[in-house]
């Protein structure tokens, strides 16, 4: 069996004051454990959670140096004795998620991805014998052993965030899939989105063009609100059976009580008028966040909901469940998303996170070439 | 046919710098209408809402002087010629809601309630012919009619806002139930509300007070969160399973991912620590509101709802189709409220009016002896 190397290699980050600086480094990743699957990566997507965190949008960072990047998808080196339905050479894909405890209510009902004892794929401590021990796992010094992120040589990720990709699914499309795609793809499954449902897609970004593959895919009538009135021709490729500028007066007037479900993908929802887009939905419908805002949402008052009986809320990635129907959907319905491809090196990662801070791109960036990078010695 | 006078007679208040300065006066009613159902009153509840409106609190009073009070029991006198299921003499109730243009989607999906042409029980401007006709109703001085309130001899309704009250319950525990009871049990239905569901309600009042009521009823394991942990005998006695102060330190702690639906029937929701509260909620849980307090709520990040997935709604009173169901509930388990009755006249309002500002009532106070006030000559 192949093995990974002691020290994996990646592009990383010192300080969010240069938080487009990368440097090749290396860095010891996890003990190895027997439920783990050692990859070696191939390609990774660019995420708005990687800019929000390398520029201290959402805190400080946890770790220095930091490795980003959650979209992995890779070959298998090794799995452990436990691991069951993964083999070495299998593709795999990886998101933002890597390890939970597998004992607590959330983890044996498919909702892993809300384990209070979740390990995020980077910026996270590990604990030696499961996410739940309190020990923490540390190095042959004695440091701290944190999760490192995707834009790196090899990954080691427990089996239940490992998700098998299906042949006809290119790399470099099915890595934004493993966060985008299943940030979107959750949510809208778990609203009943289907035929005779009526969804809106409000942000047509990174998140948002995925959310019109599946909204549409999924068989529901979908809208894409943005306020890039330019995006129109796309948004209608992608998916969306009507487009809405909400540049436009009174846009949300004709859509009164209109739509079950609001997927909201854009990350300014705090310059939003909310009211506005919460009177559009039908009598008991969510407006649901899955773009994460630096900032506060704009407050609001109980009364908000009172017209057509509506909520807010949000939701963090999804299941290994619903990951797998995801790509089973991709895969069997042909749905493609658009990727802009970017080899990476230090300069490849500087320019990907520019263009995703400056909101230049469409939709999605996939840092490629790690052959070259990382395994051509 | 007995018929209801040319003008109604209502104890009505004409500042709401003198808020609980009622005055008994004589209101012209709305034309009646063959739809229309008239009662002759026999008592009303006292809801949060009239004080609400009265002082202000919710805005400036739409018409001066206003009557208000929204949980009506009375006698039916006359019903018009397109009136069916409804007969003279029968036991009526009227709730927040006497009007809906009955041709909305939400109107014909038993969602009449989220009508945007809904008429409020008081301080709302009839229409001729509708309510979305558009044309403004006037008495014969050219005047607009206003919807004026149940702390008065008479109401007269549309049918659709008319619930035939079950024999077994008794007039002032039934009043309450036309807005506390429906505003409760509407979304506890609308979330599934049943056996293997674990429900919060929080703020025992009066409108808390009918949810644990209904929420055990119902079938569903109980929690009554309170800040006064002196109701816990009677909270458990009203069908909570559990009682929790949430003055304790860290009471929210033991409660992580408990809770599939908390209603909070408080309105001081803007003092809360709103994530503690959301952090007791299961994986997609809705923290729903049906206090509305004066204030907004606090303010959130959609980083609130990632950890479980959660959301936060609101609601408004319920389906003619809820309240029925809501009274078969109350009649067949023998479901009783905690009812103060206080004789109807001007220092009996200002009592009323006033023990409501100041929380000091359990749990809810219907006003009675309309006969000896209204209709007796």
């Amino acid at each position: 069996m192949a093995s990974a190397p002691e020290q994996f290699e990646g592009f990383m980050i010192n300080s969010s004051e240069k938080w487009s600086d990368f440097t090749k480094e290396k860095f010891t990743p996890k003990v190895f454990e027997e439920s783990d699957v050692d990859i070696e990566s191939e390609c990774c997507g660019v995420c708005g959670s990687d800019v929000h965190t390398i520029t201290g949008g959402w805190g400080d960072l946890a770790v220095t140096p930091i490795c980003v990047g959650h979209e992995i998808i890779g070959k298998v080196l090794r799995v452990g004795s436990n691991v069951k339905g993964i083999k070495p050479g299998d593709r795999v894909g990886v998101g933002a998620q890597v390890q939970s405890c597998m004992k607590c209510p959330q983890c044996k009902s498919d909702n892993e991805n809300y384990c209070p004892h979740m390990v995020d794929t980077y910026g996270a401590p590990y604990n030696i014998g499961g996410a739940d021990s309190g020990k923490p796992m540390k190095d042959k010094n004695g440091k701290q052993i944190w999760a490192q992120g995707g834009y790196s040589s090899h990954a080691r990720v427990h089996e239940q965030f490992v998700f098998p990709i299906p042949d006809n699914l290119p790399s470099h499309e099915a890595a934004p899939m493993m966060c985008a795609g299943l940030t979107t793809y959750s949510p809208l499954v778990r609203a009943g989105t289907g035929p005779g449902k009526k969804v809106a897609i409000v942000g047509i970004g990174g998140l948002g063009h995925f959310a019109l593959l599946w909204a549409k895919g999924l068989g529901a009538e979908v809208w894409a609100l943005s306020h890039t009135p330019g995006k129109k021709e796309e948004a209608l490729k992608l998916g969306a059976d009507h487009f809405v500028s909400t540049k436009d007066k009174d846009w949300a007037k004709p859509l009164a009580f209109t739509f079950n479900f609001i997927l909201n993908c854009a990350d300014m929802t705090n310059e939003f008028d909310l009211k506005t887009y919460m009177s559009t939905l039908a009598v008991n419908g969510t407006f649901h966040n899955v773009g994460l805002p630096d900032k506060p949402l704009p407050q609001m008052m109980a009364q908000d909901f009172t017209s057509n009986g509506s909520s807010i809320g949000g939701s963090h990635i999804g299941s290994k469940k619903e990951a797998l129907a995801m790509l089973k959907l991709a895969s069997e319905k042909g749905l493609h998303p658009m990727i802009e491809q970017i080899d990476i090196s230090e300069a490849g990662c500087k320019k990907a996170v520019e263009k995703v801070k400056k909101n230049d791109v469409r939709y999605r960036v996939t840092l490629v070439g790690f052959q070259k990078a990382f395994h051509t010695k």
